[in-house]
């Protein structure tokens, strides 16, 4: 019998399996205390600003790190695709690695506890989460129906009890919610301590906002869509590449049917509650939130009608229509849609592999 | 501004607004437990077996009892829509009822505990989700975005943040899960200790598998939807009155824009895990889980296209499109279709003051 009868226990992913990708580190006390669970892996770190700067990794990690000149020199003219000066251009890290999975976690995200006080693998849940299959095609009242203790309840088609591959697995956050700067201004002092111990499967059809701080995916299945846009520096908007991501990744996993999940794992995110970096967020945001009022019913109905058989097929698809229905907002989005293109062609030249395996 | 950024407070509902239903009662320590909890309201109590056995009602409690020959007395030739001797006759209390909202519980369900111990005021957390708007058009990652310590998070686009009124909360349990006859069979010993601090809005476009042990709606947005069809005793299905509601009820819901939440409040379910009823069960289920698999189709297509501004005009329409598409199943769904229009002609009767008011 398909489904949850199964026990479904998951295996240790291997370091070579999974890179886990951070844009800039900051901060080392961030490295050193996730040591015991990143030191089996191996890291690439992203250095969004200026590429002088050097960051000192302490002993004991396995890395390779990359500043703007790297990017430059790797990608030649397509290094125009990758962000400068905002926490987007970690998805450079997602084309250069050969892995199947990637983790990837900002640097002021730090080791978060369950209720009882046990400090949280991350890792290893998101591992859970990609392992097991999602159930985007009818909702189960129990949550996770694969968790052990928990199976699909009555009424739930038997037919759809096998579920569909995990694509991505979406943690969260305690502490500083990921809220957007306006929320941020309205309520300060919020502070996210509520611990929800579940896992589920975000509704084919549906949209949610994907915050990169704490992410993982399967990069064989949905890599080339994972682009976090065109941020920072140089362009109208920040702060919203995970956002255009995560948009992008689920209207192409509702096409192909690929699952996203979200709930567990919470890390421990820190950022201070400085009314100054609200002001800036606003500032860069300010786009993001305009314009995602005409997303929304864009990607509702984007792609979904076209008959594309892979990431890439629906990728480029889904750029022609950035080009041809958001055009008209503003030009930015002409811009996106050539980078759309130009992150394509990149991960293709980087990935050629993939396609002769 | 809109939405979470407000201090929603859920005002008491007052007896004159809520009525509690309750298909039999066989066990009269479950009146005792409740007794705190529902002394206050009002119950309608339909009982689904033989007219000649009497249920003695303990003292103190404010109640109207129904049973098959009230049924037919009251209903005429339309008491042929109600069900016998199957829970689904409950929905006979939501017809006789003059109230704005309906809490229902099973006679099995008792009250459950909060991790810290305390008792869970079930009727109390039904009563905050139904006055508190849903979210079906965008999903919200920290969950309900109204509820204290919780709010909208980046990317959620702000025109969404008003929400939509709630016509349905679907409560949980703790103990025995609600399962199918299969699973109970193949895990006998399952029991669902993990109590999940949340409450969600089921997306748009998705359905779920509605139970009935645990259920609130609010009678005057979708009471003509809540119709638990024909089961039991002369008929080929049984035990899924909730699940058939549950399906007509989320496809209007999203037809007219209203929300359906499920996860808190949770009971204590305690039905004895014994093989026997496992196997009556899987008698009485065996052409709901059979059919069940052309029902999720049917309903994922059902009703949307069309133009019906009431949720009598829905239903009337899903009448038809049942009769249409699943007459050709088993003719069952014949007389089913006609059940429909015999419930919704019996919910016009005796509710004529809301159209004259």
């Amino acid at each position: 019998m398909a489904g949850a009868l199964v026990d479904v226990k998951p295996t240790p992913i291997l370091k070579e399996e999974l890179d886990i990708v951070i844009p800039t580190i900051r901060n080392l006390d961030f490295l050193e205390m996730w040591r015991p669970f990143f030191e089996p892996y191996h890291l690439i770190i992203v250095q969004d600003g200026d590429p002088s700067r050097t960051i000192k990794v302490p002993d004991g990690f396995d890395y390779e790190l990359y500043n703007r000149n790297d990017i430059n020199r790797i990608l030649g003219p397509k290094a125009s695709c990758i962000s400068f000066k905002d926490s987007a251009c970690r998805c450079f890290g997602y084309l250069v690695s050969k892995k199947k999975y990637i983790f990837t976690i900002d640097d002021d995200c730090f080791v978060a506890k369950d209720p009882s006080g046990k400090e949280i693998n991350a890792l290893e849940q998101h591992i859970k989460n990609l392992l097991n299959p999602s159930t985007p095609l009818f909702f189960n009242t129990l949550y996770d129906p694969y968790r052990e203790g928990a199976d699909f309840v009555r009424g739930y088609p038997f037919s759809l009890r096998e579920g569909v591959p995990t694509a991505v697995s979406h943690g969260l956050w305690l502490n500083i919610p990921d809220y957007d700067a306006p929320t941020q201004l309205a309520k300060p002092l919020e502070r996210n301590t509520r611990f929800v111990d579940v896992v589920l499967t975000i509704p084919g059809g549906t949209l949610f906002p994907m915050c990169g701080m704490n992410l993982a995916f399967n990069r064989e299945l949905i890599g080339p869509a994972m682009y976090f846009g065109l941020m920072g520096i140089r362009e109208p908007i920040g702060r919203y590449g995970d956002m255009w991501s995560g948009w992008c990744v689920k209207v192409i996993c509702d096409h192909l049917g690929y699952g996203v999940k979200t709930g567990l794992p919470y890390i421990w995110h820190s950022k201070a509650s400085d009314p100054i970096i609200a002001f800036v967020n606003l500032r860069e945001e300010y786009y993001g939130i305009f314009w995602q009022e005409e997303l929304n019913p864009f990607f509702q109905s984007a792609v979904r009608t076209k008959a594309c058989a892979t990431v890439q097929k629906c990728y480029i698809e889904l750029s022609k229509q950035v080009k041809d229905e958001l055009g008209r907002i503003d030009p930015y989005f002409l811009k996106l849609a050539d980078a759309m293109v130009t992150w394509v062609g990149a991960w293709d030249e980087l990935n050629v592999k993939c396609y002769l395996s």
